[in-house]
């Protein structure tokens, strides 16, 4: 859409059209809605972008996002150091945490292996994870890049460099949801949960 | 969606959910996407936030935004006085500027009549329209109302209130939108469309 409105309203338009998911008709019905709410809520919302700006960094071990140079889980001397979780996003590990499955450690990569949007492992912080696996304490490494392509790639890729080195490698079983209907089940999505079938005692 | 993340990005999420059409989902990935954004981006994304609030305003006269007291379309000495275009909202004033149809002056209500939303005659810029109207300079009220049940019912109110006025008071015209297929179109659009047929000659 071009730019039909003038000066600080088609900034606003076009600086809300960069963020992900909002396509012009959003942004400005997002602009619009700012126009008419108070100061004083704008400014919270400018300040929280501020904030996290200023205070939220990425943790130097993991690369997770932290408050400090080291991320609280990093912190945490109750973890497990022998098991190390690896994701393609910060996102993920507060997914995993609420699952309360999992004590270990976390590696966020950053993304994944996409040579589509110009991803390749050196993009990625996998350097650092060998760095971090060198000293022979981590024993598993979990994968648990995203069960699409790209994450299948990565988890690939992974394997390969880490499996020489002597760890157990690990990935995150593909099966059926919980509570999802076999009937609506996509065919790649079954043939995974028959191949990863676990026997009853 | 419960407060899973701690301090500076919860905060931003929840700013970010406040805003129209951003689900907790979407306010989660647009704070992580913030996150991994260079400081000068973000910046210039508060910096057109903080300038809307800053220097746009509402036209003292109709409504419409501005970036002074008076908006530039009451200010501009070519429009026709004798005709006033009455809107629900600042967007809709643009989209008719594009049409290059109308070249009267306008009237943003604010809104509509819709008691479900807590929005009465007095809720909008409806006092206000009538003191405008009181000079008898204007001669024509085009009621631009959305063609919703709510926009319908403003219109119905506002023609109630203006017509003994002795004003000519008209509504914009309802029926097919021009590239569209009757087989798609609903059957009001269609029935609005045989009532509002024209003569050809």
């Amino acid at each position: 859409m071009a730019a039909i409105y003038d000066g600080p309203i088609q900034d606003l338009i076009t600086e809300l059209g960069q963020l992900p998911g909002i396509g012009p008709k959003s942004a400005q019905r997002i602009a619009f809605h700012i126009l008419s709410t108070e100061k004083e809520d704008v400014m919270r919302l400018v300040d929280a972008l501020v904030q996290v700006k200023d205070r939220i960094h990425f943790c130097t071990t993991c690369f997770n996002v932290s408050e400090g140079d080291t991320c609280s889980i990093c912190r945490d001397p109750r973890r497990d150091n022998a098991v190390v979780c690896v994701v393609e996003d910060a996102k993920d590990v507060v997914a995993i945490e609420r699952t309360r499955e999992f004590r270990g450690r976390y590696h966020v990569l950053g993304g994944c292996i996409s040579p589509v949007n110009g991803m390749g492992p050196d993009q990625l912080h996998i350097r650092e994870l060998v760095a971090r696996l060198a000293d022979g304490s981590v024993q598993e490494v979990i994968i648990a890049t995203n069960p699409t392509i790209e994450g299948e790639a990565t988890a690939t890729y992974l394997s390969r460099l880490l499996l020489p080195m002597g760890l157990t490698v690990s990935r995150l079983a593909s099966g059926l949801p919980v509570g999802g209907d076999l009937e609506y089940a996509d065919e790649v999505t079954l043939g995974r949960a028959f191949e990863g079938r676990r026997a009853l005692s």
